[in-house]
C-alpha cells in the first residue's frame, strides 16, 4: 500500500451517469463529508462544473478545512467512459450526453486552483480498493466490477496500469469462448456470459423451459422484476436453479481470470459490484472453478477478495488519485 | 527503446536444453563474437558453468576484450523454465536434469566476478527483440514465441514485467475455449491448438479422411515427415488444407491476442519462433482474425512485427539483462 500522511486531503468525484457523488478525503482514505447532485439536470460540462463547484463548497464546510491549505493535494474524477489520464481530457462518456472532447483537468484547475486528474471511473474504484480497500496488502493487483458489464482496473507496483493509450484493464471484453457470438465489441466476451441482463436472460429462458424454483416467488411472481439479486438469494437458499446460474457465472469468471493470472500473476484479485455482493453464493464457485482451472503454481499464491469500500469506491479512488499525485 | 552507450558489452548466455549459446554482446545490440556448447555433455550445474567458463574464454579473446573493462556491464542468463529474477535463482528447468534449486547468480558472480542476471528463456527474447530488436521502437510490446509451446514476455516501460511471482507472461496457458480439454496446465489453453504438434496432428486428421493436399509430396511421402515447415510451405503454394490450417492458427492466435490487448493494451505485439517465420502465411490470417475480433479503436493502435534476431535472440536479451542492469 502506498502511503499517505493522515493529514492531507483531497476531492474525490464519482462522476456517474444518473448521480455525481462529491467527497473530502482523508489522507487515511476515509471520508470526512459527501454530497451528491444529479447529473442528468447538469446537462453542460459547464453546468456540471457548476454543481460540483456548489457540492465541493458544501463537504468543505462540513468538514471544516479550507482549500488553500497546504494539506489539499487536489481533486480526482472518476468519469463513466474514455478518458486520456495523462492529458485529464475526456474523450466521450456515452451514457452521458455532452461530454466529448472535454479538458476537464484544465477547467477544474482553473476553477479551483488545484491539481486535478482525470481517469476512467473503474481505474479510480481499483486504486481505491487497493489502496485503502480490500487489496491494501498488495502491490500487483486486478480489480474487477461486475454489474451491466464487467469492468477492470489493473494495479501494478501498487500504480493504475493503463496501457499504451490510457485504455487497458478491458477484462470485460476478454473472450471466454472462441466461437461465441460476436457484437460490436469482440466475440464470446465473459460480459456477453456475465453482464447482469445476461445472468437474468439465462435464468428466464430456464425457467420458461419449466424449470421449478423460487426465483419467480422471490421477485413478487413477476418474472420481469427478476434481477440478479433475486437469483442470489434464491441460490443462497439452496435453490438449484440459482446455484446452477451463479455456478455458471463462477466458471465464466474463473476462465477469464485464469488467462489474466496466467498472463499477469497478480498477488491479488479483487471483486467488487452488484453480483459480487451476493457473497460466497458467488464467490465459492468461483473459487472451486479457478481452482481447477489454474495450475497449482498459480493459484495457491493468489488472493481472491471481496471489494470493501461498496459505493464509495469511486470516491476514494478519484480522491486517491490526488493524494498520490 | 532504452538507450545504453555502444561501448559497453555484456555477455549473453542463451542456456538451452540442447544447445547452450555464448555470445559478447555490444551496447548497440550487435553480436562481436559467439560460442556453443552441448549442454547436455555438461551433465551438472558445475560442468556447465565450466563449459560456460570456456565458452567465455573463447569469445573475449575473439572480439579482442577484457572482463576487468569498465566497459563490461556483466552476465546475463535466459534459461529454460521456473526462475526466480530478483534472486537469481533456479527453481527447476524440467527440461535439463540436474537443474532443481540452484542460485545460479551467486555461483556466476563468484567465478566472473561481475554482475550475473537469470531470468526466463522467453523473457530475455522478449527483452532483446523489444530492445534492439522488432519492437524497439516501442515501450508497451508483448513478445510471443510459437514453438512446441506458446511463450509470451512482457515489456512494460521497456522494462520485463515478470508479475508478482517471476512468472507472468505465459500466454500460451491462456484459455480460449472455455470447455476445451483439460491437460496439468489449465483448459482449452491457446498452446493446445497451436503448439507444432498440435498443428501437424490436426493436418494428419484431415488427411488420414482423405483430404486432397500437397503436404504429403513436401514431405517426401512420409506422413511421418510431416512438420508445420511443409504445411507452411504448402500454404504459400495456395495448398488449401495448408491454408486451412494457417488460418485456424491465425484465428487461435487472434483470440488469445483480443484478450491481452483489451488487457494491456500494448503498442506492439512481436511474434518469433518456428511457424511465425512462415511469414504472411501466418501474419495474414493472424492479421484478419485480430481485425474482426478486435474493437477498431485497439486494433488502429497496434503493430503487429515479425521478431527480427531469430536465434540470436536469446543471446542478445540476455546479454540486454546486463547491459540496461
Amino acid at each position: 500500500m502506498a502511503k499517505v500522511s493522515a493529514a492531507k486531503f483531497a476531492l474525490g468525484i464519482d462522476f456517474g451517469g444518473t448521480t455525481t457523488k462529491v467527497a473530502l478525503v482523508g489522507g487515511d482514505g476515509a471520508i470526512q463529508a459527501r454530497s451528491r447532485f444529479d447529473t442528468r439536470r447538469a446537462g453542460t460540462p459547464e453546468a456540471w462544473v457548476k454543481a460540483v463547484s456548489g457540492a465541493v463548497d458544501k463537504v468543505v464546510d462540513r468538514a471544516g478545512v479550507r482549500l488553500d491549505s497546504s494539506q489539499f493535494t487536489g481533486l480526482g474524477v472518476g468519469a463513466p467512459g474514455f478518458v486520456d489520464f495523462e492529458r485529464g481530457y475526456i474523450y466521450d462518456l456515452p451514457n452521458v450526453p455532452g461530454w466529448k472532447g472535454v479538458s476537464l483537468a484544465e477547467i477544474l484547475m482553473e476553477q479551483f486552483g488545484a491539481r486535478a486528474y482525470i481517469d476512467n471511473d473503474v481505474n479510480a474504484m481499483a486504486l481505491g480498493e487497493c489502496t485503502f480497500g480490500a487489496g491494501r496488502l498488495y502491490e500487483h493487483a486486478v480489480f474487477l466490477t461486475l454489474g451491466t458489464g464487467v469492468g477492470g482496473g489493473l494495479l501494478i507496483h501498487n500504480k493504475v496500469y493503463r496501457g499504451a493509450y490510457s485504455m487497458a484493464g478491458e477484462v470485460g471484453h476478454m473472450p471466454i469462448r472462441m466461437y461465441g457470438a460476436k457484437t460490436h465489441i469482440g466475440r464470446g466476451t465473459v460480459e456477453q456470459y456475465v453482464g447482469n441482463q445476461r445472468i437474468v436472460e439465462r435464468t428466464l429462458a430456464a425457467l420458461r423451459k419449466g424449470r421449478a424454483s423460487i426465483i419467480p416467488d422471490l421477485a413478487g411472481g413477476d418474472l420481469a422484476a427478476i434481477t440478479p439479486k433475486e437469483i442470489a438469494m434464491a441460490a443462497a437458499r439452496g435453490d438449484e436453479l440459482g446455484l446452477e446460474i451463479f455456478d455458471f457465472v463462477g466458471d465464466c469468471l474463473a476462465t477469464v481470470l485464469t488467462g489474466v493470472v496466467f498472463l499477469l500473476q497478480p498477488q491479488a484479485i479483487v471483486i467488487g459490484g452488484g453480483v459480487a455482493e451476493s457473497g460466497s453464493v458467488l464467490f465459492d464457485p468461483l473459487t472451486r472453478h479457478l481452482e481447477s482451472r489454474l495450475n497449482p503454481v498459480f493459484f495457491e499464491r493468489l488472493a481472491l477478495l471481496r471489494a470493501q469500500l461498496g459505493s464509495d469506491a469511486g470516491m476514494i479512488g478519484s480522491a486517491t488519485l490526488a493524494l498520490l499525485g
